[in-house]
């Protein structure tokens, strides 16, 4: 953690940011190791040029923040007091109020704080903290890895539960609430984002929702899950076909095996983000299906379940040791059906491992 | 619908404020009948004081927002476009780039946002738009009460399942799973928070996270969870005895049990909001306990689970008719346990009506 804020310092002197302010839960969990939802109140992380970092947070959770490592200074506040007036002290006490320049998460920080906070700096320019935490967290470490590698197991798991619950008649949320019990009697509280499960004809639209859809010979089945465990998430997409499988059903199937793979192999340090996207792309436009996989191939995974990189063809970054993103091409064909594939994958040293191990090999489910 | 953004352009009018844009999900639910999570996409009503609303989204979800009645102008655009820009253009075209008031939601638009829309209006002075939407919000209509309702019962539901799932060594985990499962069952797709089960001791803090801890006899156990159906929240906790309980427990239920009571029949139009949380507090002085009930006793409840009026002792607003909250008095005695009662309330025309049925009277289940 030390690291990370050293990190960030660092990077404030080499830009001359005299104060910068971290408040999004992701952020400050990255820098401080201690995750927390404060819902309406607010928390964050005070970083200085030039003087160790300040906590900001609800007095009643001072103690979990000092438990989970934190060796700075702590304000504290009670519901009674506002927490801006305590902030500005200490800015004052670091004689502050000059800066000339200050970094916020101008994604995160609301207009009402931003006022709040922005008043202690009058004569300040603005700065965005997102470019350098992205950058930061964009590269995982081996503890972040050890991590997700469970997420990911666990997210195995939940598809092998959701594959055996299938049986003719049995409804999308039926299978859906299955995959939930097992995995929260496994203790996971959370899941990465809202479970999918879809049978037939609703496995064609990229962005269905599970509901009383009965299940039948014939259908194709869709899985998509993750789990959130120890702050870091998992995402992976199964397809199987229930009972029986037509022809078509099985060329999209092999279409968009055969692009993912391809993009597995293009996951190499040094190869353009872009082109995880391209090599896919081109496998499923050549198949005829170019007009059917609506969405990029993939996207960063940590802390977030969404975060950098994204993995769209106008992505000019370079692919780096350490790096963790899904790759999940699909076809979705309206009314009709469709198929994604989706799996976790590690940039390493001289190309990738895949994190989620579920088999991808087409199963016909009895 | 209409009649909701008519008001808002009522008061917009009064207030002489130009243009106003939301963007949060709730507020746009609010006033548009369209439930949607765009997550990093921007989403948001541009309201105006002399002309119809513009609803501003993704272009793919332009049918739905049309299906869910929208009748007025729709900027959709498409992941390659720049929303802001079209928002721009549209203002341009009203001739509206000399505002000289703009109302934006302070608490939910971020400083990167802000810095784009209020870019469109060098010189306005900005308003918040929270004040006058909580206002409207915080009064629920039959349609709402009755989806309340509805959430409320799936409520008392979730805590007959957990009463249910209770036997000697399972967890509280597993009973989390159980209920969770049977509610995903009935459709429910998310709940209203973090579901929360917790066995002897660990009831004593109020802030208290399920875990592998496994049930023995003597333990109370505090069940708090609420749904989400049709856009709209219910919470409720129940503390019940496993297999026996203590003269000191049953003293503290009795103690919480008859400060709810005395909240809930203080429920009335008319009445101060700070008098809810006083009556019930009184009574828990009174016992002995006072230092051990460390929250405010309730909160509004509708589209959020927290919502208007935040019921502490220091609120000085009216009860009225529809308004739709918790009452939720609590002791804690930290090792030792703890017990919660919470309810949904209604005010009705001459009294309250609790949403949520689940019997009160201590429970020592078998």
């Amino acid at each position: 953690m030390q690291e990370r804020l050293t990190k960030v310092t660092e990077w404030m002197n080499e830009k001359n940011i005299e104060v910068a302010f971290l408040n999004s839960k992701e952020n400050v969990f990255y820098l401080s190791n201690f995750y927390t939802d404060p819902h309406e109140r607010l928390m964050g992380i005070l970083v200085f040029k030039q003087a160790q970092p300040v906590f900001v947070l609800p007095e009643m959770e001072a103690g979990q923040l000092k438990d989970a490592g934190w060796e700075y200074e702590i304000i504290g506040y009670s519901d009674h007091e506002n927490p801006w007036k305590l902030i500005k002290t200490t800015l004052e006490k670091k004689q502050l109020e000059k800066a000339e320049t200050v970094a916020i998460e101008k994604d995160v920080l609301t207009y009402q704080r931003s006022e709040k906070f922005l008043s202690c700096f009058p004569e300040a320019k603005i700065i965005s903290m997102e470019e350098k935490l992205n950058d930061m967290r964009v590269v995982k470490d081996d503890g972040e890895i050890t991590i997700i590698r469970r997420a990911a197991n666990m997210a195995d798991y939940g598809v092998q539960v959701g594959i055996d619950a299938l049986e003719e008649g049995i409804s999308e949320m039926e299978v859906l609430a299955k995959i939930e019990y097992e995995l929260k009697r496994k203790g996971i509280r959370e899941m990465s984002f809202s479970t999918m499960v879809l049978f037939g004809e609703k496995t064609g639209n990229p962005h269905g929702n599970p509901g009383d859809r009965k299940l039948k010979a014939g259908d194709m089945v869709l899985f998509d899950l993750g789990v959130i465990m120890d702050g870091y998430c998992s995402d992976i997409t199964r397809t199987v076909a229930f009972k029986s499988v037509t022809d078509k059903q099985k060329e999209i199937y092999q279409t968009v095996l055969k692009a993912e793979q391809a993009s597995l192999e293009t996951s190499r340090p040094g190869n353009r983000v872009g082109d995880l996207d391209n090599v896919a792309r081109h496998i499923i436009m050549e198949a005829g299906y170019g007009d059917y996989f609506p969405h990029r191939i993939g996207h960063g995974m940590g802390i977030n379940v969404h975060e950098f990189p994204s993995i769209s063809h106008l992505n000019d970054g370079i692919l780096t040791k350490g790096m963790v993103y899904t790759i999940e091409p699909g076809i979705y064909l309206p009314g009709i059906g469709g198929v994604r594939i989706e799996d976790d994958v590690l940039v390493t040293a001289d190309g990738y491992e895949t994190l989620t191990k579920f088999p991808k090999e087409l199963q016909i489910i009895e």
